[in-house]
């Protein structure tokens, strides 16, 4: 054992891009889970658990390429595992296998984590916590709509009201290129110029198509434009076979405002991420002073049919460490001290007490009698009372008002919880 | 896309060992840890979370021989990377550094996954849901009564009132061997019978050391020994030496009591579990129905001091799974309907309706106008309602009832909930 004086242990590190979560945040975390799990509750979506270890070859069907980068070993049969690098795949293959015979619409959520090794020399996380919702079976924009309106309800029952929800749909690019008569190879450079977020390129892979206006500057715009419905009618203007496209959102936009989050989502065609995967719609949900977006969804029909039944759907994942992050930022620095009550001989003398107050709800945390830790560990731990017998009752201490006071019963002068 | 008629796409199955959790389970599990959650905050423990990634050679310091069977992989520097297969370890690394100037006593809890290749050709799961609570830098029976205390607390409220702590201690089995005179030798063939539960290798290894009477007969059956204070009295009549470790022993029983834990615990020297992990009270939890413990801790005083700041600890283990088959072995078969509304129109023309009831708390799972899946929908999911506009009002189903009525307003007619 390391004792002062001598050499201690080599130090107990992690992984790259592990960490640690310690009380306090572990606590705000599972406070924004569980607002996040009302709200989707309210509206139906129910909770599915899938393993972290997945068969690669089954998740690499998702899409074309795979699943990308993420942590892979071998079973004792050689098989290649995945720790899962995403959520949306497994719960497309949960819901296309196991709720198949569902008549649907299959409403489904999660809160887990996603692992993925961070790129050398880059500081990100391996492991994220993930909290999101999809809906399979139901197509229309109603299906958008009622996703994106629980996306911005969940953010704002974490405390973030003042989201913006940036919504972009590939089908509708699609059908401007469509509309445009570009052939498939010219295709390929936008999608990646759009998949770089390469608005430089974009443009130049635009101009190299040779239209005439009012196609040309509109292409060359397109992922620059943002806005209300305006954007959606200059684009059935200079692309008059992109209309429905246009109709579809424009009533997306109608149904969001129905659902009460119309103030925080506006049409942005730069929104394209990645095309292999989403086939409508395409959202990113960004807070104030958090650069990368705290959730991301669309609708990605074509990935359930890969895996067992196929069915339209669409969702949303929340990145939680980033949504924490967006919150903390607007909460006060310094905390006030938490309600419970530090109790000197309640694990041993005055265990009796300390089991009434429990069972009332307050917290107690106990020491034994005699012990000298009592007001070190309240502050260490920010609770809101320190409390020892004195004579036949108490002497507290309350660290809110930094007054100390007798009496006689405990459970009688420390307010328990409603 | 599959379709019917067509070759789907091949299974899509899991790794050996991993399941999928539907939502009826996935809620269960939820509020078991809700309710676990909650009683560990009254005894003062607060949650920390931990990376499913460690380092191997970090965790391995944890015992000698290692942390044993384990997924391992390589990062992208060669190191060898483990998914945890234990969650007491990483929570004593992680008190032992990152907490490592916390005044004491810390008290720590998790709710966590943890991970273990199945044995060849045995359906052993590979990923366990655990709940567990660890109390570190306090050494006394105060701290072991109190976190089975809490341990039984936990149970109940989880809706286990019937469950049984078995409580061994490995130090008083050690102060027996010691008074015996037992050499290091000997002792070796008794922990390896202990550790296999084999009570025949146990008697033969006692016999081999030709005792003389009433050592001899005792040590024989020691194992075999459970009950209350009696069993005490019977060791320290046998082996003087032994009392100060029965006596502690007899003071945790106590202390039990006074937790309201008295009825639930029992001595069973039997239970001995690993004694390169353990340094003192070991117990292991039992539900009636259920072969394997649901829960498992004790005293590990010196796993701290290899991570970093030596101090004692003592912890238990909850697997929810095994929780969760004993609460619902309890339940009735057949669940009544959920409180919640299909509502046909509550993704379009009805969305208002659907809005203002999901904020006053009731589920509203919607559908577009026109949709007929409602009443297979409510069906699948267990939703006690199903709503359609009916001319100016609604015409509503209660699944609890098998009634229809009509009413005007949705809102007024569905009960929200307290």
């Amino acid at each position: 054992m390391a004792v002062d004086g001598e050499a201690g242990p080599a130090p107990a590190t992690l992984p790259a891009g592990a960490k640690d979560v310690l009380p306090v945040e572990a606590e705000e975390l599972r406070e924004l889970e569980g607002r996040i799990r009302a709200v989707a509750a309210a509206f139906g979506y129910r909770e599915v658990m899938t393993p972290v270890l997945e068969l690669a070859e089954v998740l690499d069907r998702a899409q074309e390429g795979g699943v990308g980068p993420a942590f892979r070993l071998f079973d004792d049969h050689g098989r290649v595992l995945v720790l899962r690098p995403d959520l949306t795949i497994p719960v497309a293959r949960l819901v296309a296998t196991r709720l198949a015979d569902h008549p649907g619409p299959v409403r489904v959520a999660y809160l887990a984590r996603v692992f993925r090794p961070p790129p050398a020399g880059r500081a990100q996380a391996a492991e994220e916590r993930q909290a999101g919702a999809e809906l399979v079976g139901a197509g229309g924009a109603e299906a958008d709509a009622e996703v994106i309106g629980l996306l911005v309800s969940a953010l704002a029952a974490a405390g973030l009201g003042d989201a913006r929800v940036a919504v972009g749909d590939v089908s509708l690019t699609a059908a401007v290129l469509d509309g445009l008569g570009a052939s498939e190879a010219r295709r390929e450079r936008l999608r990646s110029a759009a998949s770089a977020r390469n608005l430089v390129a974009w443009r130049r892979a635009a101009r190299d198509l040779d239209l005439a206006d009012p196609g040309r500057t509109l292409l060359a715009e397109l992922p620059s434009l943002r806005g209300g419905e305006e954007v959606l009618e200059r684009v059935a203007d200079a692309v008059p076979s992109a209309e429905p496209a246009c109709g579809r959102l424009a009533r997306l936009l109608d149904l969001v405002a129905a659902h009460g989050a119309g103030e925080a989502v506006m049409i942005d065609l730069g929104v394209l991420r990645d095309w292999a995967y989403y086939s409508g719609v395409v959202f990113e949900a960004y807070a104030p002073g958090v650069g990368a977006p705290v959730a991301v969804g669309g609708r990605y029909d074509r990935m359930a049919g890969r895996f067992g039944r196929a069915r339209p759907a669409v969702g949303f994942t929340i990145t939680l460490e980033r949504l924490h992050r967006a919150v903390a930022g607007q909460r006060p620095e310094e905390a006030p001290p938490r309600d419970g009550v530090v109790l000197v001989g309640g694990m041993d003398d005055d265990l009796a007490a300390a089991r009434a107050m429990r069972a009332a709800g307050l917290p107690v945390v106990a020491l034994p009698t005699g012990d000298e830790r009592a007001e070190r560990l309240a502050a260490a731990d920010g609770w809101r009372w320190v409390a020892a017998r004195a004579g036949d009752g108490y002497r507290v201490l309350d660290r809110a008002s930094g007054r100390s006071f007798a009496c006689d019963e405990l459970q009688e002068a420390l307010p328990s919880p409603p």
